[in-house]
């Protein structure tokens, strides 16, 4: 195989063989296919896309380029969740609970922010001695003890993705959905689990701007998950808004645990449980052919009300060397020195709060990087008292800026002006969740 | 300016600026633009085109790279004419010698082959002692004395188009139309003429296969050398089959000495003519605004007739070290140590005599390199007795293999069979010249 004539048939239009395919990220890894032409093949991807064949085999090289995880060391169906991001995008922190207090396992790795908030182990680490970085083995006896444990990846999952998505970051070629599809779905591959649940953000906060473009991406990625013999639904939800109130690593733990005291935000609360009886439904449909969706549903719901939830996330925090008193009592967390109201200046209705423009202001106060090599301020972030569809008078305040740099609210408050938009008319209501994608289609709601 | 900007803009197709386009260059042959970032940028364009203003400012940017020649030094209106290449594309060598006879300075430089067959400055190397490197004053002293001067390209004539075109040529971005263009008038507008001919070649033995692709190219240069303010006229000539008899560097300046003694093949000579009564026409009409076409046809016939052309080119050789008395008493020249007839196996009229295949064969034999580095063998080639529209009978000679490798010759055979259709019917005649492009738009002929 030379690269050269590979490139040739994209270019063209042309399936690549599952031989082209493999000979390709294997010597990309071992540096013998160099930048440049990885870069033009890319490109070319760009622009004349991939087969399904192709993409699933892609997918399975990429996957294969490193260590591929072992879970069999786990009882039962293991069911994974993965989020393509979003801003204040917290569900995992409530799903792996609740679905480990109905009885399934969670063996899961997330990934770190890139963007303008932290990821999941960003939001982890706020909780003071979590660790993330733990033995392979010690992961095992987490999840087969208490049902659950969330850890940082390993750095040999899926090293192909690792190089070809740092390429892609330099040469513009990262929006390109099925590039988008084999990186989530090579790390979720490698990841070991039997079933994938994806939750495909959509709108200003979330990568994919519209719901076609969303759903393509959640097509993809499911049939590459069937074509690995893995079960894949993806549900397509709206990251025009960020979920709940609180954006920013500690704030998010905290609004997680009140979500688990029974006091969650509405829109929240819904998204949380609608991906919890997904994962649920896929895991408990082998045992029991006979469960439904609602069954489930009922489940996760009443693993939340009766404490169960929240105890399984105590659980996970201790296994993992966290300090639980800050679940058990979240006036402990430790409090951003500055805190600042940012109010209304006019009367009406909140029609649109810009959940990027949102993500921006909160990196502005220190709740994210912009760097890679940046650190997170913890405490930082806001806390939104007015979202979309919200009546709002002259004075009343719109949200709060948490931050240690006082310097930085002149920006922020100015950015998250910028993020709410203010009319005489109250909108109509928007879907949560927008569609759902399994291999037999596309279910949309509310359109 | 960040390069991800700007493959950003051309993924969507808009428009770079000129000071984008001039900081992509100079960053690029400066090396602070790296490969991998060009090559997605060249794939991009590949797919998304350029507009005629940006490609109109790579070009300048591309022949500002390097040194740009001042040909002040030569007085009058200098036309420079180059060829996309072809098989045993030989014009250069008649129609040098031709317009310098007319009265009009050739300052021209040319490259080596890097396909099938050699480039000018191979061909004019086999001329035994022709010095193709020359310091600048004895070219401009060559040029003012005798009217011509044909030298290899000097190493700094626009590097950024050697980076560029090495890095196209293994990222497969080759066969862009913009990106070609760009490379071939980069070099015409450093080369420092007033004014440019262009032969570009159409069919199986050049790079543009079909009509169309061949008239964009032209289209696509016409604008760049109209934008950098030099008359430009492009000539689509078929290239479907070689030109003249011979293919071979030796074999080819022998076929140009008789045809400038007035034993030139018809088709060969027909295109000559009408290169160089267009290079004559521009030249010529600066000073003489009533003069015509047709009046420019005549001088060059006449040059030919009158012998003062072969006079130019025996001047041009002597000025450069060669020998020429091979140039007087063809004889003279070394002979090929083998020489091969392919006999026609049946009977009727030659339809195709394919180009491409005639190329491959006579590098087989050793007229052309494979890779950079090969070494060429002059006395190699290929005489064709019989070509597209000629009629054979079983036993009549179809071409003679010349060699030094006896070894080649089952290989060269092969492949020369390959090249000839015969069939029962005559074919219909094909134009020579299939069109004309200017700024005013394209003349088709024949069509």
């Amino acid at each position: 195989m030379r690269m050269f004539d590979v490139i040739e048939k994209k270019k063209h239009g042309k399936a690549m063989t599952k031989e082209e395919i493999q000979e390709m990220i294997q010597g990309y890894v071992a540096g013998s296919i160099p930048d440049y032409q990885m870069a033009a093949w890319a490109m070319a991807v760009y622009f004349a896309g991939l087969t399904d064949a192709e993409l699933g085999e892609l997918t399975l090289a990429m996957a294969d380029s490193g260590e591929r995880m072992d879970l069999s060391g786990i009882a039962g169906i293991k069911v994974d969740k993965h989020s393509t991001g979003g801003v204040g995008d917290k569900t995992t922190l409530a799903i792996a609970p609740i679905v480990a207090a109905c009885g399934e396992k969670v063996a899961k790795m997330s990934g770190r922010g890139l963007g303008h908030t932290g990821g999941t182990i960003d939001k982890l680490e706020s909780i003071p001695g979590y660790q993330t970085e733990i033995p392979l083995e010690d992961f095992f006896k987490n999840v087969n003890t208490n049902g659950l444990s969330v850890v940082g990846q390993s750095a040999n999952l899926a090293p192909a993705d690792k190089k070809l998505y740092a390429l892609r970051d330099v040469t513009n070629t990262v929006d390109s959905i099925p590039l988008i599809a084999a990186s989530v779905m090579s790390k979720k591959l490698a990841a070991g689990s039997d079933k994938i649940v994806l939750d495909v953000t959509c709108g200003s906060g979330a990568f994919m701007k519209c719901k076609e473009d969303a759903v393509t991406l959640a097509e993809k990625m499911v049939a590459i998950g069937e074509h690995a013999g893995k079960e894949t639904v993806a549900l397509i939800t709206n990251m025009d808004t960020p979920l709940g109130e609180n954006i920013g690593n500690a704030m998010e733990v905290a609004e997680i645990v009140a979500l688990l005291n029974g006091k969650g935000k509405e829109d929240l609360y819904a998204v949380c449980i609608y991906l919890a009886k997904t994962m649920l439904y896929l895991a408990k449909k082998e045992k029991n052919p006979q469960i439904t969706e609602d069954d489930c549903e009922k489940m996760a719901i009443e693993a939340v009300e009766n404490g169960s939830a929240l105890n399984k996330l105590k659980q996970m925090v201790a296994a993992q060397g966290g300090d639980v008193s800050v679940i058990t009592d979240p006036s402990k967390w430790k409090k951003a020195q500055y805190a600042y109201e940012v109010v209304a200046q006019e009367s009406g209705y909140v029609t649109h709060t810009d959940a990027m423009q949102l993500g921006i202001a909160s990196m502005v106060l220190g709740a994210g990087r912009e760097k890679k090599e940046d650190s997170i301020d913890f405490a930082a972030g806001i806390q939104l008292l007015k979202k979309t569809g919200d009546a709002v008078t002259v004075g009343d305040t719109l949200a709060v800026l948490y931050t240690e740099k006082y310097d930085t609210v002149v920006d922020a408050e100015k950015i998250l002006r910028e993020a709410y938009t203010i009319k005489k008319e109250k909108p109509a209501p928007e879907p949560l969740i927008l569609a759902k994608v399994t291999k037999d289609g596309v279910q949309w709601f509310g359109k």
